[in-house]
């Protein structure tokens, strides 16, 4: 199948209080699936940035020291997407004793998705769908008619077990609330930061992976933008392995801008087929 | 019509540790509908009690000192009960803004019926049932449906928050929750702590009322005993104004038996009707 | 003594986007020791408003019905205030088995006043203190040594639970904290909104009662006005009871206004005498 | 240094209802401080099991199917441990700028250490302490000093925002509560499961390591057992990594049994010297 290339990236501003510290987490990773082909990655005043990579291309992390001022952060790269795909009948749930153990880390509980606190509403909501891809459609369709999307709604503090009673949020509360209901269940679940075409206003995107059938299929219970477009930046148990920028130090933080283009290739598109972006766990 | 009389109390047994204050909430209230005809609160070894009513009848306090050793308290009463029956479609909702000052304290949100944290939930999920009397029944409807009746699920903290999302509680715990759902919709609604036939084992009993059509109505999210049956002890926003024993010191609380049998009159029975025995706000 | 004389009142402003039902609590009480001497209540547009008060002057309710259209609602008071003193060692706690009927609600946790949860903690921090007006003292000393006092950090939802350990909040969290940490003692404690001068800018206030030497007693931990200045609107259990606005229908919060300046007589003043503006329980 | 001998493991007694899938995590790991002389895992009856290392020795899993019945696990590990030491004025707090990045996931919120609701608290009890060392040492004693050591308290949901309010809890709660204020202030901190000597009644032992002066040293509020006997089983960012038993299917815990012994070499002590067991991240 023929990639397709998209054109994305972002630009932060910042006001620098003091000497301060920062960590961003904005790159797009490399993978079987996901090639960066270009991409710049500068500051304004210029310093040297470090760039490390997390283990298994779990995302990418570049830091530097900024003196008081303003900063600019800039990021774009052309990056090429393509997909494994599968019918969803052939994505079955995989029995707990048989999961890979670089896998079981994801169905325990984490900060933002209590999925212990969850069990029982999970096996009520759900515990009489068959299992497997069609078990995960039914959780995110919930999410999508029980909770409103409501951009402001929520904060940083806000979790899954927030989530289920509020019943509003944005795209990292609804895939919060999906992951704990399939922990819940023993389906592993994990989060995902990255861009994404055709959100309005332009944004950063969450979307979320569940072990399914031997692999990381992807699900975005907010239906926002065509799943095939989605650039995966960081992998993690949720938002607090993700977050796009850590500072350290007397730092305020002014404006930002997303982009996300089509460039060549087959169009996004949404689709009910099962897709993967994540290597095969050898 | 016929009142029905009732044979209630309860035992409770203590170990004293250091001198101790007691408050008991557990003697039946008189009213319209209400009549003590005879009963009896001693403690062994015999103590000097002091009565105070609530204002309203809302509840009746017992309370003394206690020196060290084990502490007997026993309460026996008689009572007659009888009841204002409407059907269910003769009994709207009141709007809010024609609510009695009295009825007020009741739309808001309280220790542990936070129904400020589920007004979304609320609206979703009974916002397009017809208001008034079948309005409160699909809230109880819901409640018996999706919460488990467990005891020992639930502890002394544990909150209509805790509830809705866990899915296990007691009888505490579905009127808390029934509640909450109520003020979120902007009718008023309460606890009542009490004793009941046919609870298997026999205990204490909660249940709530709701103000609709000009009266305060019964419900029973549980339907685990006839509510003709139910005697008032005392009424409240939540479980923490109707605690049967408020200690202050070092005690022990050791054993306790309550006991509810029918005498003579009517049968107890379950019914659909609307059913009220509390005396109009004048 | 003199009495002091004081003016005040609030403006507010709303956008009526269907019709709604309004209960407003902005009125300031007659008591013994707080006379309203003259005020007006009114709307813009001119609407037929009820008045109702809660018993045992606990507060002043006025309700309307509103079209859709702009809204203003002006409050304005002439207001008198005397004070009951005392000497600090002269108010010793009252014992738990001793507190009137009245006052004994206000032992228990309500809904932003988790007493129950902090037990421990106000054993630990403030069980070594004598017992009386100094021990209340020293809570208010911690809220205000441990809290910081930060407009915008907190919200409709935030309760003692959280602030103690968010660390932040504005004149209602404090209260609502210190209230906590005295139930959780045994002490009856209760929230009171008002009016108070030098607020900057000028704001409602939220301040504090405990229950003390037969008396309710003024506590403010925030500092920040002169407790002889404090024009009570409202008392309650916490916030819930006190709120000054509650509408029922699609409203839009526009502006507020709120003005309290000296008249005439002693000056307001920082106190470290007991004083109370309640009258006794008969 | 001659390294000390120790005999540890556990006796867990089942009762399985239906087929069911158990994850052990209860095995002692090896590394350069830590080498498991001789060990047995059994099951009765005698079942296949798997293991399986999570990488960089977090910790090792032991999987198996087990049908109805009674099921018996035992372990039983001869274990040698030595240390590296350093004197505490050589441990400096390093800057988050120079974190390794395999140590950067452990300064994150995590779901019982939720150290973004504590970052005002953290700030103002350790804000003054010099950093490093002596700064993870007030930590500790604050939670040895505020927080009561008892069995039974607290349960599998309680996380470090309800210790900090409760204050109660068990050595699993004391850990969680330290590394939730160590990553409050940017010093990276993980939980640790293990055995450890002395402890009564004998149970499985937790916890923590604080990343400073480029190595893990190990950390432990409780002050029940001497450091140096800590025999690691899991590393992780919490409780929710090393739970010792995940079980899938219907299965009633019957009983436990653990044990540790000294064998020979050095005694076990209670140290001041800052003691690490990690290897060297490379």
């Amino acid at each position: 199948m023929t990639p397709t290339q998209y054109r994305t990236g972002c630009a932060l501003n910042y006001n620098v209080i003091g000497e301060s510290a920062f960590i961003f987490n904005v790159s797009a990773i490399n993978n079987e699936f996901q090639k960066v082909l270009s991409e710049s990655f500068s500051t304004n005043p210029a310093i040297l940035v470090t760039e490390s990579r997390a283990p298994m291309e779990e995302k990418r992390l570049h830091r530097f020291q900024a003196e008081s001022g303003s900063l600019q952060l800039c990021y774009e790269a052309l990056v090429e997407l393509s997909h494994y795909r599968q019918t969803p009948d052939q994505v079955p749930q995989i029995p707990p004793a048989e999961l890979p153990p670089d896998v079981l880390p994801y169905i325990y509980p984490s900060r933002y998705c209590e999925s212990d606190k969850l069990t029982r509403l999970a096996l009520y909501e759900f515990g009489n769908f068959p299992t497997g891809f069609s078990q995960v459609t039914a959780i995110c369709n919930y999410v999508r008619d029980n909770i409103e999307y409501l951009p402001g709604s929520t904060c940083q503090s806000t979790s899954a077990h927030n989530t289920v009673t509020e019943r509003t949020g944005v795209c990292r509360d609804f895939s919060h609330l999906a992951i704990a209901f399939c922990r819940a269940l023993s389906i592993p679940a994990r989060f995902v930061s990255g861009y994404a075409i055709d959100l309005n206003p332009p944004d950063f995107h969450a979307h979320f992976e569940a072990y399914l059938g031997g692999r990381w299929y992807i699900f975005d219970p907010t239906r926002l933008s065509p799943q095939t477009s989605f650039v995966r930046i960081g992998t993690g148990r949720d938002a607090a392995d993700t977050s796009f920028a850590t500072i350290f130090g007397n730092v305020q933080f002014l404006s930002m801008k997303v982009t996300m283009e089509y460039v060549s290739g087959p169009r996004p598109e949404f689709t009910t087929d099962a897709i993967s972006t994540s290597q095969l766990i050898s």
